[in-house]
């Protein structure tokens, strides 16, 4: 089973990176953008033991608690039967 | 609209960032897991003057001309109407 999980900054946080990507597609003469924001993204294969239930909450326990800075990002995630 | 893009490592190229973190969370406890790989996630918001065809195109552009690095990486994106 794959998970895919995937971090971003809060709404009310700032976010600087994507600000400077935003700038430089416009300067590159991209139009039509309204704002850019960048995050994190990632990929776990999972053992094939696990049920939908326990990776379902074994992969939530990871992103709150290890890939995520709750005071500034939030996170979700979906999980793949592969 | 909102488009939102992922760019990944190719599956062929090795990803020392995400073996980090899987070492890690193994030694943090977690089980189960039998790849990790980490990649960039952007959301990108855009105009509403453009059709769907339109964003479609060019946010196809700026994935693969910008955000992307052809050599290592890979990209996907999906169109949201919001």
């Amino acid at each position: 089973m794959k998970a895919y999980v995937y971090v971003s900054l809060k709404k009310s946080v700032l976010d600087p990176q994507g600000k400077t990507i935003q700038g430089a597609l416009h300067k590159m003469g991209y139009r039509g953008l309204q704002e850019v924001r960048q995050g994190k993204y990632f990929e776990i294969s999972l053992n094939g033991g696990l049920s939908k239930d326990q990776a379902q909450s074994e992969v939530e326990r990871i992103a709150r608690e290890v890939l995520t800075n709750p005071v500034i990002e939030e996170f979700r995630f979906s999980l793949e039967d592969s």
